[in-house]
């Protein structure tokens, strides 16, 4: 009856499996066969050659990434709605030595490449100003929802022609490509580098971060040594990551996510703040029906006033969902 | 037949098991009871108060320890040997924004008050040089000697003679509470922070980071999250930690390993470059003779010209000891 | 006919001959005796026990001061109009290694505790979001107004009961203080560090960072060595600041910028965004009239679609402010 | 009779001269003529493509100049006696966000191509270590001895073999050039960047920092601005650097010094402890005699146990010196 979070769901019993069946495996930091397998696994993924890192949050795979394409003194462009800027203590300012985040607007979470410019313009080019040099769009969203790939190419081609580098942060890439329907590939197009979320969505511990620039890998590789993150038994994160590509299970995860929560959506239809793409609901509520809610037993957290949010997962169980949803549509 | 490091060794089940149990525990990042139970459960291990936090490896622990004792300008004497200044690609630089470790001697790893005394006095009290402002021991060594509880006060009284707070690196603490035979409390005496090792004693990927000065923690958690070392599912490393204590796990465990170096030192004896105090052996070999080891299925590193590295772990299997210390004896 | 800024001013004749005074003045560094006077010489200006550094520029002023009062994962609220939001290229950043600049609103440049509230009380207490520590104003503000003593004391209030500590952008504190007519102290209650400009007055490169806590100035002085602004020869820059001070320079040379602006902003009074309470003028202007006046040999920087800004200086001419006062009334 | 550093020296009158004519230049920061003539003036001074600019102090143009050629992952191998690593508070390690100084041997504060390659050959290249990217030498050497173009080439051609950066510290190059009597070009082959020092030979307040690379001068650019050292008015300051290039007056002003340091080292040849080939002397000497000297007014400092230094400059006087000379003599 939880829907705090889908940081609160259960591992999924693949993933301990895979974690106990790496016991048996050789050498400590990166050097064993999963971790080494990893650059393969992702370039046969998204067709394209990329090389993969291991990382244990999100917040260190968003760090790094801007870290490997913004310099100390350079701006990455975000939605003010952004993950990065908002729940991570600083961790981007931390690993980029300073960089500053340029906040940017656009309805449910979504910049434009309109919003995006509009910022980038309103700089003057000179040595005064931090300059923008990155563009981090989140997909899916902050608020539940998706950027298409033709909006993700839109974005990545407004920073192609400004000269600015382009990461994804992919919490919930697995949701939004269930809600697509489309491919990795398809989804990443002008992404240099990707945040790629496994622990959202059924993993322990283990986060991917796929450059699709190699040149860019051997600079991650130092940092994420020096922020502490060279975990000495790499191989049990790397295997976690194989328990959730192998037989798509981080598809078929994200979908059961999404449809718990596309059965809330229909029936909080009237309430909803923003469009429900992915596995998170912003829904308008009086402290009374959310009163009664928890009394009911649910678990959620309130958003702002009058808006509460609620977060489904892999293992959201259906009866559970479906007793909310009638609670929701009885209030 | 690896006897590479102690990295390389399987997670004991125990810790398995208590990860699969925290699956049914609530709360994210370190909400949960497993989390919140540390502070009680170290203030009662090392008989005073403590604040503790898991974290996932010990570099940052180490890291994050000095940062909260030490200003971006300021200095930590350690031993040239330091795992600190040598296997962390500049950590402790990365997390103290700048601090530079002044570097001491001692034989076998192992600082005096002498030692690091001669290093500050080197440096004129001006604002052009780097004052020390701690002092940071690993216990046991990067070369497998134990600090007794005298030494380690020692070192602790210079400190707080001259204004440094103390940091204790003990990734293989276990080890030499175990070779010393003494009490937790007994081997931290005069210690502001101590990282507390649990990896490479059996653990997957939790170590613990203790302050005995809890004014320092609050520090300490704000550059955790922003380090990006703040767990979502943070209830899966507490586990780990609870299970390495839960009846003294951590020092069966290390016992085997000692037990294990100290079979290997006894058929080296001949051959040891430092005393063998902990899980690590250092032997003097030609090149012949290390190749000659390998070709029967040993595996370990060379340390440097003419010396190998040997370490034993929780798992290392007696008759796999015995059949190494026969062959080096047969050499 | 220059009106782009108050740097373009020449460096007053008292400040050259202080100078040269300077070359017969003992020992390197800030060791000589007019850096060892500040001290005493601002303790008795602001009648409170102050400690004073020579730096540079204005900019690394504002920034070592922020790093003494804000932790890195810190946030120091301040305006959206802020020079070191806008102009430093990122140097609080750099000086306080990543703490986040958090924007208020208000007219002219000036936040008010409710403004500054606001964005105090959207950022939950937790450890995820960073934590307003430090509250900087700009007094005279980047838009040439300025705060009088009871809006100061009011936004101090509100740090206080926060727990935030302050910091004062005095880069045109004379301008301030010449149009209040008011103490330096009494512009200055509830500041605990200063930012004091001469170089926009008359200075050539010597700006005052002001500490009313002294508790910070060891942290600040260790700062300033190691960004590389510890002058050997800062004799010269204690001599600029002594020479601004003695017989009130300082406010002399501010009186004669405050003067000319009050006559274009006579002579411009329906073009006015903002009052004019310092030394700089916004106006609306057409690109054609603007065209004008720069034919006429006027030169001065666009500042926003249809607005110019007008500095004035100690060194502006009379003459010269009074033929663009009839060239602008003629428009 | 004041021998304890070069930067208790006055400031030359034709620094002054140039800094009041510069009174009537044009625009703030680095707009101005002054400034933007320096990269055709250095690049004439070097014969080769050069970008340069004016900075306050050699601190910071070293900081900067690593900062441009090290990530803060890399390591810089330096002389254990240089200026970078004892006499700048970690200025270093704050510019480049926690590079690692990698400490060499060698004579008289001299590396060579051997003392340098045994630091780099020690460190394993994995990314547990930092690895060595830039080389930094300074000359004349803080041990008042010089590197001939032969010695810097052969420096450099073991870090173009390695692929590591060259720096080179040249506070005192006029100094060394004048010993040498070759050519400024001469005395930098192989470097990629120069901090130029002028402040120590009869500047006030201007170094540069010449990029003989000029792809790394708008990384600079902006760590000048970010390390607050963009000052206003830099007009003052790059007058200051013409004004000491003008008529070759670095080099008369170091040849004043240089004389000076030579006439000391005759009498007293039988106590050095280095030669003598710029503009310091260290020398052997009891507490007793060092209280004479002192006790006739000469003031000096002592360096270690049983040596003290003695500086000469541009300004030293004949008669002094002499006078030191025989009081020396006649110990």
């Amino acid at each position: 009856m939880q829907f705090f979070s889908d940081n609160v769901a259960p591992v999924h019993p693949a993933v301990f499996a895979a974690m106990q069946a790496a016991d048996a495996v050789d050498s400590g930091y990166d050097g064993d066969r999963l971790s080494k397998a990893l650059d393969a696994r992702f370039s046969a993924l998204f067709g394209r050659e990329a090389v993969a890192l291991w990382l244990p949050t999100g917040t260190v795979a968003n760090a790094i990434a801007l870290a490997t394409i913004c310099p100390p003194y350079g701006g990455v462009i975000c939605h003010h709605e952004a993950h990065i800027q908002n729940d991570e203590c600083g961790a981007p300012e931390f690993y980029t030595h300073g960089a500053k985040l340029l906040l940017a607007g656009g309805a449910d979470a979504k910049m434009t490449p309109e919003t995006a410019a509009v910022v980038a313009d309103a700089i003057p080019n000179d040595v005064h100003r931090v300059q923008p040099r990155a563009l981090s769009l989140t997909n899916a969203t902050e608020l539940g929802t998706v950027y298409t790939p033709a909006e993700v190419r839109a974005l990545a081609t407004l920073a192609a022609t400004r000269g600015w580098r382009v990461h994804m942060d992919g919490a919930r890439l697995a949701n939004a490509a269930v809600h697509l329907g489309c491919s990795p590939a398809d989804l990443t197009r002008g992404v240099d580098v990707l945040s790629f979320g496994f622990v959202k969505n059924g993993g322990l511990s283990a986060e991917a971060l796929v450059f699709f620039d190699p040149a860019l890998a051997d600079d991650a590789l130092r940092r994420r040594k020096r922020g502490g993150h060279l975990l000495s038994k790499g191989r049990y994160l790397a295997a976690q990551i194989h328990a959730m590509l192998d037989g798509d299970l981080w598809l078929a995860n994200a979908r059961a996510a999404n449809t718990a929560a596309a059965r809330l959506a229909r029936a909080a239809s009237g309430r909803l703040v923003h469009p429900v793409e992915a596995n998170e609901l912003f829904l308008r509520m009086t402290p009374d029906e959310a009163a009664a809610l928890r009394a009911k037993g649910y678990g959620f957290y309130d958003w702002s006033a009058g808006v509460i949010r609620l977060v489904t997962h892999w293992a959201s169980r259906p009866d559970e969902v479906d007793a909310l949803a009638t609670a929701i549509a009885a209030l």
